[in-house]
C-alpha cells in the first residue's frame, strides 16, 4: 500500500530489504508519489504568489535570505532532537558518510550560524524559505516534502523579548496578507508550563510530560490526564494543571488569572512575567489584538524550545494541525558551538496552509500564465510576428508568439483556454498598414493602433 | 577523503560497505559538504537578484512555473538515459520503493507533463527553477547540489523552429540582463552532426560517436580522433570530418561553406536545412548577431537531443563548461506515454555561473540587507521605538528596530556592518518633540523630521 515510509526502527530491517534494491514490477507510473505536493499551471502561480507574498512580508522587517543545502550530514541533523520529526528523517544510500534529508529548517539555520558566526551581525535577522523532507504517513494537512518559510532572529548572550513580539507581527502581517482571516496566532510560554508540571511533582520528567500536553488537541484531556498519571503525576495535581491551562480569555484577562491562581514555582513566575512583557509589547509592534491570544495548553513537541511557543490553528480545519509555529529557544547552536545564541523564530507550513487553501478556492477562472499579450500569425513567415512580440517585450510587456500553423478559431481558443488578456493578429493587411487590431479577450473588444500606440496602451495595463 | 560520493557501481557495493551505516568517528563538523553552495548574506543576496533576473525574463517570454518534487522514483529518473548525470544519481535508503533525488529537470518536465496532459495547453511554455542532485568529485564548476533554470516549450506533434529560435532569445536575454556580457550561445544541429558520422561509415554507433565527439574541448582533437578510430571508423574520413567541425566564422560564411563541402547524406542536409531556418528567425525575434554564433563541434552528451543544440562557454573560464545550455528534443515523453510532444529548451546553469562571477566580484562593499532604515532606541522602554518601526513598515518602508541594550556608538556600528543605508534614533527629546533625526549612513548627513515626512522622504528612496 504505502510504500515510501521510511522505516522507523532501521534495526529491524535487514539488508535484503532494503528497497532500493528492489525491482518494482509496476508499469511505469508518472503519477507524484503520494504525500508530495505536484500543481497545475493555475495553481502554481497561486503559490508563486504566496511564496512571494511572505518573501515580501519578511524582507519588509529586515530579514535577510540564507538558503542551507537539502542534505546534511545524519550526525548534524540529529544533534538537536527535534521531536518526532527527527524519525521520519529520509537517509541517502551508499554514500561514504551518512547523510539524510533535512526535516526542518532550524537545525540547518543552528549550523550554519555555527559556521559563518565569524561574518555575520548579530542580532542576526534571517529568513529561508525551502523544502524539507519528512517520511509522514501521508494523510490531509501532512506532507512528505513541504515548504517551511522560516524567519528566525538570534542574538549573541541575550536577546529581548521585543524579538518575540516581532514574530508574532511578522506571522500575522503575512497571514493577513495572505488573506488567511480566520486564524488567530495563540501563544503560550514553556517556562510557565514547566513550573506548573514542577508545582504538580518536583520530580518529573518535564520534556516528556510537555509532550503529552502537547497531544491534547488530538487526544483529548481524558487521555492525557491519564497519560501524566501514567508518567507519576498525582491525579490531583494533574486535575488542577488541566484545569489552568484550559482557561480561555483574553489576554490580560488570563494573565491575572495566572497571578491568582497561587502557585509557588519561580520557572511559573518567570513564564508568567515573560508572557505579560511580550504581550506588553505585541500592541506596539502594529499587531491588532484581534489576531493573536494566549492558549495556555500549547506546548510544542520540540525539545529546543525554552520560552515563548506560538501556534496558529485555521477555524475551518483544526484537524491540519498548525500552519504557523514557532517559539524561543536559549541555544540555537548548542551542541555545535560554546557560543551562546539565543533565539526566536517562526515558521509558516506553506504546502499545507496552501493545500488547505486550495481545497477552498477554485481556480478555473483564474489565468495559468504571467502573458499579457500573444501573437497570432496569419503569414506562413513567423519573422514580422516574432519582431512584434519582441518589440513589446522590450517595451516590458510580456508576450509570446503563437508558432504553429492552425486556423485563426484554434489560435484564438487556445489564447483563452491559457487565459491571456489580450491578442493581436500579424498577417498582410497589418504588414502593409503598419496598425494592428488589438483584441481584448474578456470583453471582444478591438482597437485598431500602430505598434507603439499598442505598446503604451498594453504598458499602463501591466 | 571524498566520502560522499554515490557509487557508481553498485553491483559492487555489498550492504556492509553501505555508508549510512557507518559511524563517522570526525568531530561533529558544521562545515557544509564539499560540493554544496552556501553563501553568506552579501552573496546570497546578490544570487536571489540573478535568480530573480532570470525568472523575470522566462516570464516575459510568457512561461509559466512548474515545480516538480525533489524525489522521484528511480525508473522514472531512469527511463530517459541522459548521459553521464543518470549515473550520479543519489537514491534513498530504505523506503519501501526505489527512489531517488532528480539529476536534472527535464526527466521530472517529462513525468508531469504526460501526467497532467490533460490540463495543460500546448505549445505548453514552462520554467523550472530548482535544484538538482549529482554524485560527482567536486571541482571548479561542478557541485552536487545546483540549480538549474530551465525554460521550455512543448508542442504537440510539430513545433515550428521558431521555438527554438526562442529558445536562443531567451537564452542571450537572460545572460545579457545578468551582466554575463563575455558569452554568446554557440548553436548547432545534431542530424548534421549524425549526417556528417554517418557519410563517413554508414554502421556507426551515433550517440557513442557523438559522446566522443562532445569531449572535444576537454580532451582535444588527436585524442577525439584517436577514439574514433577506435569505435571503427575510417581515419580518413575521421580526419575529414574534424576539420569539417572544426570550421570558425559567421554564421552565414559557415551555412554556406556547408553547402560548399559535398556530402550526400540526406540527414546532413536536413540538419543543414534546419540550421539555416533557425538562423533567418534569430534576427527576427531580436538576437544580436554577436550575441551567438554556430560551433559545429557541439555535440552534447544527452541521447535524448534530436536537432538543435546550444551551448555556452565563459571566454574566461571555459574550464567549468558550459553555462547555458539546450536542445530539441523530438519526443519529450518518449516511454512515458504514447503522445508524441517534441519540445525544445535551454537552462542556465545558476550555481556553476555565480560561483564564477562570485570569483571576480568581491562583495566586500555591498549590503547583507534588503533594510532602509533601522530604528535604535535610546529608551529603556523599546515600545515608541517599535510603534516608529510598524508605521514606516506600514507606509512600505522595510525597517528593523535593534532591541539590544547597547551604547549609541556600538548600535551604530552595527548598522554600519550590515549596511542599513539610514537610521533614526528614538529617545527622550524625539518622544517629546515629535521630531525625528534620520541619518544616511553613507553620508553621515542628518535630517529633522517628522514621521510622516520621514516616510514620505523614505519612499522616494526605496
Amino acid at each position: 500500500m504505502d510504500g515510501i515510509l521510511p522505516n522507523e526502527n532501521e534495526a529491524e530491517v535487514s539488508a535484503g530489504e532494503d528497497g532500493s534494491d528492489q525491482d518494482s514490477s509496476e508499469a511505469l507510473s508518472t503519477r507524484v508519489l503520494p504525500g508530495f505536493m505536484e500543481l497545475e499551471p493555475r495553481a502554481q502561480l497561486a503559490f508563486e504568489r504566496m511564496k512571494r507574498t511572505i518573501r515580501d512580508v519578511y524582507e519588509r522587517f529586515g530579514y535577510t535570505p540564507v538558503e542551507t543545502p537539502a542534505i546534511e550530514r545524519v550526525d548534524v541533523l540529529l544533534a538537536k532532537t527535534a521531536g518526532e520529526t527527527s524519525k521520519q528523517m529520509y537517509r541517502l544510500s551508499r554514500t561514504g558518510q551518512a547523510l539524510g534529508l533535512r526535516f526542518d529548517l532550524t537545525v540547518p539555520l543552528a549550523r550554519y550560524v555555527t559556521e559563518h558566526y565569524g561574518s555575520l551581525s548579530f542580532p542576526f535577522r534571517a529568513y529561508q524559505i525551502g523544502k524539507v523532507y519528512r517520511g509522514e504517513r501521508p494523510q490531509k494537512g501532512r506532507f512528505r516534502e513541504l515548504y517551511q518559510c522560516d524567519v528566525d532572529m538570534i542574538g549573541t548572550d541575550q536577546l529581548s523579548l521585543m524579538a518575540d513580539a516581532e514574530m508574532l507581527a511578522i506571522g500575522t502581517a503575512a497571514l493577513s496578507e495572505l488573506g488567511v482571516s480566520s486564524a488567530a496566532i495563540s501563544m503560550n510560554n514553556r517556562k510557565l508550563l514547566s513550573g506548573l508540571l514542577l508545582e504538580v511533582d518536583p520530580n518529573v520528567n518535564t520534556p516528556e510530560a510537555l509532550r503529552t500536553i502537547d497531544k491534547l488537541e488530538k487526544i483529548g484531556a481524558a487521555e492525557v490526564e491519564s497519560q501524566l498519571v501514567g508518567l507519576g503525576l498525582p491525579q490531583e495535581g494533574v486535575s488542577r494543571l488541566l484545569s489552568v491551562i484550559d482557561r480561555r480569555g483574553a489576554a490580560e484577562e488570563i494573565l491575572s488569572f495566572l497571578d491568582s491562581v497561587g502557585m509557588r514555582n519561580p520557572l511559573f513566575h518567570e513564564g508568567v512575567r515573560e508572557l505579560r512583557e511580550l504581550a506588553s509589547y505585541v500592541e506596539s509592534i502594529g499587531v491588532d489584538n484581534s489576531r493573536y491570544s494566549i492558549d495556555l495548553s500549547i506546548a510544542r513537541g520540540l525539545d529546543y524550545d525554552t520560552g515563548t511557543v506560538f501556534e496558529t490553528h485555521l477555524e475551518n480545519a483544526r484537524e491540519i494541525g498548525s500552519i504557523c509555529s514557532g517559539g524561543r529557544y536559549d541555544n540555537l547552536v548548542g551542541t555545535f558551538s560554546s557560543h551562546k545564541l539565543p533565539g526566536v523564530g517562526i515558521s509558516i507550513g506553506l504546502t499545507r496552509l496552501f493545500d488547505q487553501w486550495l481545497r477552498n478556492n477554485p481556480l478555473e477562472a483564474a489565468s495559468s500564465t504571467t502573458l499579457k499579450v500573444m501573437v497570432l500569425p496569419m503569414l506562413e513567415d513567423l519573422r514580422p510576428a516574432a519582431e512584434l512580440a519582441s518589440f513589446l517585450r522590450g517595451c516590458g510587456v510580456p508576450t509570446a508568439v503563437e508558432t504553429e500553423r492552425a486556423k485563426l478559431r484554434n489560435k484564438l481558443k487556445l489564447a483563452n483556454r491559457i487565459g491571456v488578456p489580450f491578442v493581436v493578429i500579424v498577417g498582410e493587411d497589418e504588414l502593409q498598414s503598419g496598425k494592428y487590431s488589438l483584441k481584448e479577450m474578456q470583453s471582444g473588444e478591438q482597437r485598431t493602433m500602430t505598434r507603439a500606440e499598442m505598446a503604451a496602451y498594453l504598458q499602463e495595463r501591466v
